[in-house]
């Protein structure tokens, strides 16, 4: 490892280490949790957090501890808490004209939105989409982009004719039996959202989908991969073909009803699960020759954090995804499309808000400050940086860590088992670091893109501190 | 009809009159939809508003135009454009803690987000229901509040018991039987949102449905009533004791798997159909009796456009439903629920998001003006005379309008046909007034709470001068 490298701050003023004051969560968020659970569910909160007086990579809590926060409120955060630039913008009366009313953007959207859309959206479109849905959250985006692509496999099949009044009838009474017989694929491990719809896509945890409806749709193995992958080259392949062809299996079983395909980059709930770039090509190569939609959920991974500003631009794609979903540090929902993934009639893809224009307002800040700063870049170089950190941290601590891997500051370890990754995720947070954990016994880290060298060394610091510790 | 009476506007300064000054959508309008359709849908866009200039009950687009708007954006506006209170709320800095960064409110909310939610959420809340879980739109409510129902029925039928291997085994597969065999209960012309959960309810029009899966769901006939209803009540009761028939044979063939029934109190998108208190009471009593969650949609009837801030408090129901569905006025989606409808483990209902701090921020000032300005007493009476001036229009234009109907200013009529309702829309669109069809002929009525007399004179006006013109 590096020695540790003095590295500038991003944010002024920003704490220069953690602080701790109490227990965490301490007094004052047990009695909010106490009073919030009244009227909802407070038993997920980790504690309930200062607004105002968190700022940068630091979190600071209702009782005055200063965490270091890799996990960002699940991804969220994508210039750190209250950067000035956020402020700034606020006061200059930057969003002033979304605070008048909540338009539905379907019928009457102002003509800012317009130009936001191509300022924001449009500035860090995924090279070959063109076209961009605006939802509210991460699970409507995969909802919707999954609805494009049912609609555009009807049209298909249905060569240009319009729908028949047989269809059109039995739609109304859920019995139109060719739709009901369309498909999508999607990967043990994945998460695509919480919707009904999407929950027939997510195939994390039991937990998630326990006594909900579910729709028949196939599921894949995902590459079950070892780390480092460049260590492992030749046994990592024979796993991904293994995987390819069990996929050509269902594409082809699915021929007539298999309307797309959805893949995270990296399975941001599902263990922090890695794919190499010739497993995606070869995903797209293969939907691609059958026509079938390629959709890529990048709700957890895009926005910078990989290195890239969409984790997808790491593959060297041939020929762009079908549609590419986003959310989380986005500050909204939404889907990139190719056009003809827009259903020839209108009103197929729609909603009452279809998006929220002080959210977007906020998003154009954030990309002149991620374009300013040079933050993807800074990313690719501190994420290397804290990969490599891991690692040495898992040569030091065979018995407690293992398996570190990232794609820039998108990053995580292995615990030993359940049990072991959370009483981790417990112990660092008890010394003042904000983690999370993924699939069953990863520690995933998920920091702002402002995350610097400093952090790392701090986070290290942490880590190895919990790894000497009596597990 | 009353003498034209003067109102004091609610919002000083709001302009006196429609005024036309090109087409409409304007030459700028239309500009902006070929620049816009580069990048999004923008078929669908009646023109694009001028967000500052807009105010009070007058949306101004970016021609010029000045109209009266009785739509507003599909019923999601509650004091006006622009109110003084909302933009005198930013200047003091009252939404500053929420531009920040933004939250997942599920893991470390700040306090503001307590406080918030008792002082606006709960201070509405409906009686008897006294949790609440927010997310971020319709459609996001009602697939968050069926899954609570899906819940507690499973949990109900497993006494207790814990899930057996074999169940979160199939789960995982989208296979679990128990699961995929439950339902829930919709209406015909229902609309409950466009995920492909909720659209498995959503039974307005072939559009919104035709070539998504479905979940096999069952649907009753919505009573088909005549109005006036008090000068049909003998007619009316006989249909309603006919659906209620059949909906408690549905409940007793669904014994084993129906988990919920939701119901709007009018159907909002499906042609403004009303039914009695007294057959939302027999639902209750139902749908009580067999232990089924018995939902209300109130995504377009809430927040105080029937007279009641909710629509069902005019039902006197003796027990309270069991959830209760928000978004549009309310500025964010979500559900009202008893206690029981909350799952005993946690994250089973969970998302990123869960709400946006920003928009219940300004639903706080919202309700500040609802309460100070009486707006919900002020919207009954105004309704009244609304809902008088429409059936007299239709009683001296019985060729071209009838059934007038409404609850406060909630109101519709309905054209001789679909082509004639487009026409409507459109003639009303030329003369400054933006309406909106629903169902297969109405025309709905959805003005802000700031409506008064004088605009609902300005309205009977331009729907004279409609009646008046060749068809």
């Amino acid at each position: 490892m590096a020695a540790p490298t003095s590295s500038p701050s991003f944010v002024p003023g920003e704490p220069e280490r953690i602080v701790l004051r109490t227990a965490i969560p301490g007094p004052r968020s047990e009695a909010l949790r106490a009073r919030h659970g009244r009227h909802q569910d407070a038993r997920t909160i980790h504690f309930y957090q200062d607004a105002a007086r968190s700022l940068g990579n630091y979190l600071v809590d209702v009782d005055g501890n200063v965490l270091l926060d890799v996990y960002a409120h699940i991804a969220c955060v994508p210039i750190g808490y209250n950067h000035p630039a956020l402020l700034a913008a606020l006061r200059a009366g930057r969003f002033d004209w979304t605070a008048g009313f909540r338009p539905a953007l379907g019928v009457a959207p102002p003509p800012e939105w317009v130009e936001l859309v191509e300022r924001t959206l449009m500035r860090v479109a995924p090279a070959g989409l063109d076209h961009v849905v605006t939802v509210t959250s991460g699970s409507e985006a995969v909802d919707n982009a999954v609805k494009a692509a049912f609609v555009r496999f009807a049209a298909r099949r249905r060569g240009g004719a319009p729908p028949s009044a047989e269809e059109q009838a039995a739609c109304m009474a859920n019995a139109q039996a060719s739709a009901n017989a369309m498909t999508v694929l999607s990967f043990e491990g994945a998460f695509h959202g919480r919707g009904l719809g999407p929950l027939s896509l997510t195939r994390s945890k039991w937990i998630h989908k326990l006594d909900f409806p579910a729709f028949p749709w196939p599921v894949a193995p995902f590459p079950q991969l070892r780390y480092p992958l460049d260590e492992h080259a030749a046994e990592n392949a024979r796993e991904e073909a293994r995987v390819l062809e069990l996929v050509e299996a269902i594409l082809e079983r699915g021929r007539d009803s298999l309307a797309a395909v959805i893949v995270e980059p990296i399975q941001g709930e599902g263990g922090d699960r890695h794919a190499s770039p010739g497993f995606f090509r070869a995903l797209r190569a293969m939907t691609a020759a059958r026509g079938v939609a390629f959709i890529v959920d990048e709700v957890q991974t895009g926005a910078g954090a990989t290195g890239t500003f969409w984790a997808h631009e790491a593959w060297a794609l041939p020929e762009p995804p079908d549609a590419v979903t986003f959310s989380k540090k986005m500050q909204l929902g939404g889907y990139y499309l190719r056009e003809d993934l827009v259903p020839r009639e209108p009103l197929r893809i729609f909603n009452t808000f279809l998006g929220d224009p002080f959210r977007l307002a906020q998003l154009d800040v954030i990309l002149e400050v991620v374009e300013r700063d040079r933050l993807i870049e800074h990313t690719r170089a501190t994420g290397a940086y804290l990969v490599d950190g891991l690692r040495e941290l898992c040569a030091r601590h065979p018995a407690r860590f293992a398996a570190a891997r990232g794609a820039g500051t998108f990053a995580a370890i292995d615990a030993a088992d359940g049990a072991a990754q959370a009483a981790v995720v417990a112990a660092l947070r008890a010394r003042g670091v904000e983690a999370g954990g993924s699939g069953a016994r990863s520690v995933r880290f998920r920091p702002a893109l402002v995350f610097t060298r400093r952090h790392v060394d701090e986070l290290m610091g942490v880590l190895d501190d919990v790894a000497r510790s009596p597990s």
